[in-house]
């Protein structure tokens, strides 16, 4: 940490933070120039954490060169996570691709788009359960039924299924009948569902909140990681901004960020990122090439009857047709489909 | 709803969408100009929000006209909600200050502070027992131990407590312990939370989230009401933009606006929308003259060894100073501070 | 400026910095920790300036801490600048209300919105006669004529007169009618205009941008100061962000850090910000206590038949009525009206 | 153009707005549910542009439904803009490549980063001779001289130039030295250039702002088609967002979004939407696929001597190594490198 005094801060005023610094337990190193002091501070990484000296008299700028996470850096870890499930696996060269309807709602529709999803090459299968909406009017989902027809449905294909965990009180059901949980955008800082998430041993898909910070995403892996979870994943889904012809900015250039600060494999979501069905495939083709281990597609036998999300799914024919396009992009990357037998 | 159809739309593409109307049992009103035909949707509320027509052939856009929230709105009910504890109330003409330190952090700084918050005026005492904090290797927060301190601290000043819940589970023990529930910003899209607190019959401060536009803000506050709890409060505490002087920018306008809009008491947050302890009063001053019902202030002994948010706390000292500058403007825009005997 | 090492760089990256400073003639202060290596970078001002060393190898983070500009802060000029312009003034205490039609559309307009704005306490009139309008097919403006209309409403009322130069080359036009020159959000960092404007000796009304942070704004309005002209007003017009209900989002936190950073006046555009006539009152009286030195409004005697901007234009009966609102709230704020006789 | 009515809006407010439209020669067509009014509005697009209904009483909402832009869009060309200059082309399967230095310093830099990109592939040299710098005391550019150099450089290689006009007074000249003029994203909106730019007859590269939205960004390419210069190319270049792990955030989708919407060739800048090398290959392999027509990127042949963004400037290695994996991907979309000879 620094802590840049404004010009001609007083004595007083370095001494101060000096005295706080030793209070606290940490060292303070003075670089004093003609017109600015700079007091660098060395010390444990929970103390250093801890300490928090702006607008202190005197201080313009403290600046952390710490960051707030450890376990999920390539520093730490420098060859890739892979998450091996059944038959598929994601990660070092293993390219995912999650294939379903935002939510769950028939036997038949489910049991279709698991069979037509994976004919086109998915690797896992995805579906809603339980949905976040932001109106309470709105649909909410078949809750624990709709888990077990996803369950079928996998089954029934011999892919893992991905769903998201609502509320951390259905976390051990939600594991019960799925193999990948989700968190989704709106409980990405859930601390108390990450630390809970972070004492199971399931595969995670974290998705990255719609105004979180490359660094704030990797502290919430941060969290399941130190709770002793390996397998996770980080799912970018589009950020919040002044656009608003996509429902959010899908932001691929974090995709390439993530892939050089973490070992974790990053799925890339154009589904929910853009909200628009007319994108979807040129997205999933710039996220390859952007370095993404994996895609998240929303697929729907009848868009246009979708109880939720219709206007960004695609139907198993333009599916299928996506796929074709995305497979040789995948080869030329220098990955395999992460699905096996 | 409206349905746009694109410039020279097919009459095929037309006929699709009045079928799927029909279908859904909504009627479906054409006005086809030269260029454009426009289809009206009429219908039952939850029929029309369950539709979704984007993305179907020949559809440019879809316009919502029917809000996704009801029960929230001057249209339902045009008198100010008004929110009694104790001998503080907030709303129709009260003016609330709840103060309090980030976190509690002892029986000395818990009791210090609420006297002397309670010496300057304040009319709720806030401290955090549970922290959200981005990095699992910061101070969390002393749990049940801190709710404690805090009752006896609101005791002992006559005064009601505010605190988070930050855990869906912990709801129930808070509850037993505090005055007012806090949804956190974070928090304010965990949709199982806010059905939990709907159900309750403790007033709830819920925080605008960081990236939620004042439409879904209302739609939060929907479900705590839907579930039959009415004494809700919202709270601004600022959005995430590119500025980054400032920790979050906060909005002001939507203060007015949720004025405006919503019965509902609204609150203002510039400590954590500014981040900065010398923007506190200015930003508590306007918000005010915006047309808040109450501010929120961060307020611990000696803020330079706050263990969470020292850089936007403000000293008991300048808190009075600020109360001295926040009466006057609350007696010209003819309200009066909330609080009695 | 410092130059943060990644962790464990290796002592060829660091003396390859070394070196790099050393040929361009500044200074380097090494501070070595176990992990991280720190370089302070001592030297001139145009020299550090220049340099940049972001993406080196080794190099984890730059961080300049000699801001960009220097003539507009406090540290240089410590009390506050002062414009005054016949009978009227802003800064150092004197409150501005510039009033006018969004463009300028005929004589009688013109004429009576002056008058009647005068009347209710307006210091400055404005109006614009060279409009920036994002479609081509959208109204222009008057120009010139405008300009002429717009001069002969300000004296008839003796107020000086504000309006916007869009096209560097009718700078010294404008300059001969008008007292005020303004440079739009969208010009805000069209140097060259500002390198011109900055050769006048004119006061200039300096737009903060759409996308603009603080200090971009301050290092604009330093363009200004640089080429001699010391009559700068910095004007907050909302910034862009997600939020869509208000045009822009008014950041009053902004005002009041410029207050603190600059010597300049800053006046604060309720009208452009919020795009909306119901918010101008509140964001108008909460703009006197974040401490802006003055208001933009636009006024028009019939606002739903205005060629520009109705929606948040008001009517002279309703900006008399602000103003009665406004002026007690500059009075508690220690201020006066900007205007004498 | 729709303007909605609030709830039971009186008969009153909505005759009233019927009578604005017959005043201005509009037509009403009225919708009325029981709940709400919708009035359609149908007119000559000049007449419907100005309109301008919000905030009036009983006014809920305007929505516009005519595009402020005709001529970029598919509906008036569908057939994809090609331009050529030179052995050079762009658009209609023709990629571009447009490499060369953030800003020119010298003839040795000149000629050898024109000669090391044109070996590599590069279909077009670009460099900068006039700088917008956001300080004033920032290097400016070489000016003149540095036209005379860049306009050598090209011919040596026999590719054509590419330069920003940074003030419209330079524009003739800058003209006479190059054979694309640049429009910078700060000067987006700056109509009175785009007015200028759109007489000559010379190709123009658009740069979208950075806050500009996309339509926005083809109105502001309206302007030079309206003009009747019809080679026109729009540049995605990063938008400012919250994040700031990068300098912008590049927005891929756009690219797709205009791709659909506008016969005009897309470029892709991923030097100054990232500002980072490191990102700079996965961003543009991500643009290939995305649906660009070209890439801009920047080639320094020192970047740590560079006196303008070095950090996100690639040395001529570097960005021969990113052209052996960019051509396969254009060549896997059906598409060719645009230059010919």
């Amino acid at each position: 940490m620094l802590v840049v005094m404004r010009d001609h801060a007083s004595q007083e005023s370095i001494d101060h933070i000096v005295e706080l610094l030793r209070e606290a337990g940490a060292e303070a190193h003075l670089s004093q120039g003609e017109v600015k002091t700079i007091i660098g501070v060395v010390g444990e990484r929970e103390i250093v954490y801890a300490l928090d000296f702006d607008g202190l008299p005197g201080v313009e700028e403290v600046i952390r060169v710490l960051k707030p996470y450890k376990l999920v850096t390539r520093e730490f870890q420098p060859e890739d996570t892979v998450i091996r499930i059944g038959r598929s696996s994601v990660g070092g060269g293993a390219f995912a691709v999650m294939a379903g309807p935002c939510s769950i709602e028939s036997e038949e529709q489910m049991m279709g788009v698991a069979r037509d999803a994976a004919a086109a090459g998915a690797t896992m299968i995805r579906g809603g359960a339980f949905k976040p909406r932001s109106s309470p009017y709105a649909f909410q989902g078949m809750g624990l039924e709709g888990l077990k027809l996803l369950r079928a449905a996998g089954d029934s294909v011999r892919l893992p299924v991905v769903t998201e965990v609502l509320d951390v009180r259905d976390a051990e059901t939600v594991a019960e009948w799925a193999d990948v949980l989700q968190v989704g955008a709106r409980n990405m800082q859930n601390f108390m569902m990450l630390e809970e998430l972070g004492r199971m041993r399931k595969p995670i898909l974290l998705k990255r909140g719609l105004a979180a910070t490359i660094e704030e995403t990797l502290s919430a892996a941060e969290y399941l990681l130190k709770g002793g979870n390996r397998d996770i994943m980080i799912c970018e889904r589009g950020i919040r901004t002044f656009e608003t012809y996509t429902r959010n900015t899908l932001d691929l250039a974090a995709v390439a960020a993530f892939k050089m600060l973490t070992h974790l494999p990053i799925i890339s979501d154009p589904s929910h990122a853009t909200g628009r069905r007319d994108l979807i495939a040129p997205m999933s083709r710039a996220s390859v090439t952007a370095g993404a281990d994996g895609l998240m597609i929303e697929v729907h036998p009848q868009p246009e009857r979708a109880k939720c999300d219709g206007p960004q799914s695609l139907t198993p024919a333009d599916f299928s047709a996506l796929m074709e396009r995305v497979v040789p992009l995948v080869e030329l990357e220098g990955k395999r489909m992460g699905v096996e037998g």
